[in-house]
């Protein structure tokens, strides 16, 4: 069994294997035989197939752990099993474990505990925890208060590298991470970072003032979490200090917890630009009803606007009364115009978000799709005037439909280029904000351009 | 200046006071000034201070650092700027910090440049890492093998402590990570891995085979990067090994990269729903030509199920023309239409993609979403007859939208859920994929369903 498990696919059969033979030996009460199956597993694979038992198993299993995975596995559980496990919390096995995961992943579950039992809960925790997760708990949802970790280790600036290694050997077993330490003065003001990698390097008797590096990049405790991560990313560090407004170090976050924040960010970017509101990630534990209404609202704001399309429309009957052969082509304008806003506001939208375009860019940006939606529309308008004329063999119409397309074309790639910037200089969420704007602007005027022209081409509906 | 820089408008601001500050020393020559206030800034920061450079003062700047500045540095450059650097390569210093960038980075940058000029550069680099180089371009783009560094420290099982500490100091100032080892026989092949807390926590008589973990987690050189990277996510690593076929150990993946990874992934999946396709992040060096390229196609297929809906309008002209009101709906209903889709695939790709949705759940979500595009229909169905009612004051046609929007939201509910699902197991792209057929559903069965529900209720088109 000395084999390394590489492949996906491999370690979903691993999960499963493991859920089998352990659901076999729970039912059978063999726990000694379960318990020697689950310790050589991940923390994280064992959480997964913790949740995959059935409910009355599940505390069976949990128990069966050493507290010291036990507080691992816990850390891996998804909240609604967390939660359940708490319920559970009359016994003094859970509630030391509660009292022992880390106090950014208890603020986490805290959060989204019926206030009582996070009351219950914090009268058992042991004062220098409640300490720790009140803390965590007074900051903002989303910032960098919210999601540090109070753990790390500080040195001083006049100890040696000898001294330094001493206190990390010392602390090493309980705190999160022993790679990034941070250097403070007699009132706890960040003054350096330093690498474990630099002690381990570093003559013993050198000073951790000469070695550190003094100009410490941090965060601080209102820091956007999004914008937190980015630090991280850009600089590819382990952590990043975070201060408050006197340049106090009061905690740090990691790169692990990182990798869970761009992920979360990206999945609301991603589900801003399909229309579904996003408040984290528990669309799978939501009801029927939530969904719905997480969705309705965004239906309802584009139905607005359809309805001011259809109200063109509807004014302009008259056209279409004349030439019914108009009215085949409407669908095929608005969803072209769309897609080409769409295309547009998409590399914008992620451009402002990922800070990869700054404010300073909207001129160079919106010149560029600019000429992008010309060339676009030339092509496509050039392919449906054909295309139209095929159809319904005529000409004048067949024009119509191609200069519109071209209009359109423009008008979207400059309204999708253009709004993010707009919305994010107003400080609204671009991603959320642009869509329903480019719709209206690319269906209500599009729409409009069409009838126009056609009016204007076709001489029709002089009445 | 001992303060830490926290928010992201005073990181700008260093930016751009240390780039002002550079240029004014560059121009009047005064380089050792220019070294001194360099020195103290982070190499992601002085990057991008180069790269704001005038192009004839970026060498300059550059060959101020330090080799081991210049080495960092280099690695947070943007590919255009790293080419034309070594453009200079006749000059030795440049030489030389290419030849001491990571192998992944140097293999990322060879891709990108002119095949005759990677030719030369081979033959400059020393022998070790052209093998090294060599090694990672072997590998196809997007796995692990190509991202990762082969760089990492190995450990015999029958060392003890003291023995790996040694190792590590040696090679602490070479080496990308010295946080995370690996222990492999004979022969190489992986066989545990432990972390230098394990190490610095342990007494130092005891042997590293009694300490490391055995059962290694690991990817395969050819296991795709972002599966790659959420392995390190899902098991809060800080890098995990790659081996080949026969369990060898061929480099390490790191957490630094993973981040890289898995946004340049978000971006392809956020491309990928807005009908941009991306290969890779350069939009802002690639030109117009590419930039209409990379959409054409997209916009071309959409054209294409357009067509379709045009076609179909075409055939009902006759309902159309007896009934002239019911074109002023149309964009309204495959608008609607195509945003309930949108919402159901959106969740569904996204669930999909990030591995919190697996094949197992298909009918479950099929069948939420069904219920979900029935609660939605009624709702957009009773507010749109009221509404139609209003604007046009015929109750037949009125009912006809309401009831047409209401079969079209479940329509599309369960095509926006289903499609991806059925794309995932044909092993293509769901994000890719799903919006043209979602689109092609939506818009041609959408439209026919409501001239049909016309004829049949309005008792037209009978010729």
């Amino acid at each position: 069994m000395r084999e390394s498990l590489s492949a996906s696919s491999e370690r979903v059969e691993l999960r499963q294997s493991l859920r089998s033979q352990l659901l076999g030996l729970l039912e059978t009460s063999q726990f000694e035989a379960a318990k020697s199956i689950l310790s050589p597993a991940q923390p994280a694979d064992i959480a997964d197939v913790i949740e995959s038992l059935p409910s009355h198993l599940q505390v069976v299993a949990f128990r069966l752990l050493s507290k010291n995975e036990a507080i691992q596995v816990y850390e891996h559980l998804e909240s609604p099993y967390q939660e359940a496990l708490l319920k559970d919390f009359k016994h003094p096995d859970v509630l030391e474990i509660f009292d022992q995961i880390s106090p950014d992943d208890r603020a986490r579950l805290l959060d989204e505990l019926p206030a009582k039992v996070v009351r219950q809960l914090f009268q058992r925790l042991s004062p220098e925890e409640r300490q720790a997760t009140s803390l965590l708990l007074g900051y903002p949802p989303e910032t960098a208060g919210r999601i540090m970790t109070p753990e790390y280790i500080s040195l001083k600036e006049e100890w040696n590298v000898q001294q330094a290694l001493e206190r990390i050997r010392e602390l090493a077993t309980q705190i999160e991470t022993i790679y990034v330490l941070y250097v403070t003065d007699d009132s706890r003001r960040l003054t350096g970072t330093l690498s474990l990698r630099d002690l381990v390097t570093a003559e013993p008797e050198r000073l951790i003032r000469e070695i550190m590096t003094a100009k410490a990049v941090a965060a601080r405790t209102d820091t956007d979490q999004e914008e937190t991560a980015r630090i991280i990313q850009r600089y590819d560090f382990l952590a990043v200090p975070v201060v408050d407004v006197e340049n106090r170090l009061v905690g740090i976050v990691t790169v692990d917890d990182v990798l869970d924040v761009l992920e979360e960010e990206a999945t609301e970017d991603i589900y801003a630009a399909g229309g579904v509101q996003s408040q984290g990630d528990d669309y799978f534990s939501s009801n029927l009803m939530t969904v719905a209404r997480k969705r309705v609202v965004w239906l309802f704001v584009l139905l607005i606007t359809n309805t001011l399309t259809s109200g063109v429309i509807h004014s302009q009957e008259d056209v279409l009364a004349q030439v019914i052969a108009l009215a085949a082509f409407i669908p095929l304008l608005i969803d072209a115009g769309g897609n080409v806003g769409a295309q547009s506001s998409t590399v914008v939208i992620r451009g402002l978000n990922t800070e990869n375009i700054g404010p300073e860019q909207v001129f160079s940006i919106i010149r560029k799709e600019g000429l992008a939606g010309i060339l676009l529309g030339v092509m496509l308008g050039a392919v449906v005037t054909v295309w139209a004329y095929l159809l319904q063999g005529d000409g004048l119409v067949a024009v119509t439909v191609g200069l519109s397309l071209f209009c359109i074309s423009v008008l979207a790639a400059l309204a999708g280029a253009g709004l993010p910037f707009l919305f994010k200089r107003m400080n609204l969420d671009p991603a959320l904000m642009s869509a329903p704007f480019i719709t209206t602007a690319v269906d209500v005027l599009g729409v409009a351009i069409y009838l126009g022209i056609a009016r204007a081409l076709l001489g029709v509906g002089e009445a």
